[in-house]
């Protein structure tokens, strides 16, 4: 019988955060160049991250200052709405308050689950989703709107966009699969807001949230060289 | 401004349970030959449906009966442990109940958001997944262990297999990423529980909720056609 793994790890310990930096490296390693720019790099990096796979940035696309808005968004403390309870407890809320400590567990909104949510869907003969984006309507105008599952819901965002003026301040569209699926993208580009999207049939849970922890990193950063810019002016300045 | 897609769905509409039989149908009709059995594919189909991608089943593999070992196991109610909360908030407890109504929010477990676990990190310099594992030891044993995450709480249960004895009824190994994932899932292979991996870098949560999920729905098919089987026994013997 062979020694278990686990002792080579235990020989020479890491922790979960050195774990995450040799993944980054080995990523930024092994990545063929890219089309992207160093801030969208951060967030393709951390969906490769999250799948172990390169082949699955290649149809991300940003649309209309996606990253600036999303890094303003998140440092406002705006509500996150999620398409699904998945997403909603991925989300780090220690990423998200090391931004903006205004964030709490009712900050990420989450309707899909909800009582009413679900009669009216048993009712209508209509999916769920897309009551749950009705449901919240309020919180998608000026929110960041986190879609990794349905189109359904992402489309009549896309309607509440259209025909009344909602205007979310970033939408992640990575809803998943083979139905509605590709199209709900498509739409949701053209539409002049602020979007992140992964186009064709990939998506999911974990691919949404990796955006919004690739934002949180960013606005970290960005907000450590504003501040050491300030620091250094301040210097220059005595 | 053309119209938007919305109004094609609610012209003709589709419940969730129509879009996901239709999604199915998408996925049958246009995979490619594969060397699965047809409850393999049941697995590997609702794995597809999960991430949009066909080529994510290329590298699932099967070990010592793990279907049926999986199916039993959620007849019996056993309980479940899963390594991340996306997990534990993806599993459908409706799904699980109709397999066993022992089913309830208690038997799915997860202890990586634990403040003990959390402390021990800490302290240690290792991550949180090596000692949520260690936390659910008893549960582990017999149970249903569901990886979609870290790699190193898959070793620890590799060791507690080799070393004292533990005896899962099924393991999901499905963790991703870039540092220790590909061997982990390569030493679970070896030890001759029942198993279900993804192989190679690729994994997630949805990936494991999907297996399980599947495994449900065979479950629930088996179950019919044992009864109908008895039921035509008792037809045949009146």
């Amino acid at each position: 019988m062979t020694v278990p793994l686990i002792y080579h790890l235990l020989e020479s310990p890491l922790s979960g955060a050195d774990i995450e930096r040799r993944s980054f490296e080995a990523i930024d390693r092994e990545a063929p160049s890219s089309p992207f720019s160093p801030d969208e790099w951060e967030v393709a990096r951390r969906m490769i991250h999250t799948t172990g796979d390169f082949e699955v940035v290649q149809s991300l696309r940003f649309a209309n200052g996606a990253i600036e808005a999303g890094i303003n968004a998140l440092r406002k403390g705006v509500p996150i709405y999620t398409d699904s309870n998945m997403i909603r407890s991925g989300l780090s809320l220690a990423r998200l308050k090391a931004v903006c400590p205004d964030y709490a567990p009712e900050r990420l909104r989450c309707h899909v689950a909800d009582g009413e949510v679900a009669r009216l869907a048993q009712e209508s003969g209509l999916p769920r989703s897309f009551f749950a984006v009705r449901q919240a309507q309020s919180v998608l105008d000026g929110g960041i709107a986190v879609f990794g599952n349905a189109p359904v819901g992402l489309m009549e965002l896309s309607r509440l966009i259209v025909e009344e003026g909602v205007r979310p301040a970033l939408v992640i569209a990575m809803p998943v699969g083979f139905v509605h699926v590709v199209e709900s993208k498509e739409e949701i580009l053209e539409l002049g807001v602020p979007c992140v999207a992964l186009c064709g049939r990939r998506g999911g849970s974990p691919l949404a949230v990796s955006v919004v922890h690739a934002l949180c990193t960013l606005a970290g950063r960005n907000q450590d060289m504003q501040d050491s810019q300030l620091i250094s002016k301040k210097g220059d300045g005595l």
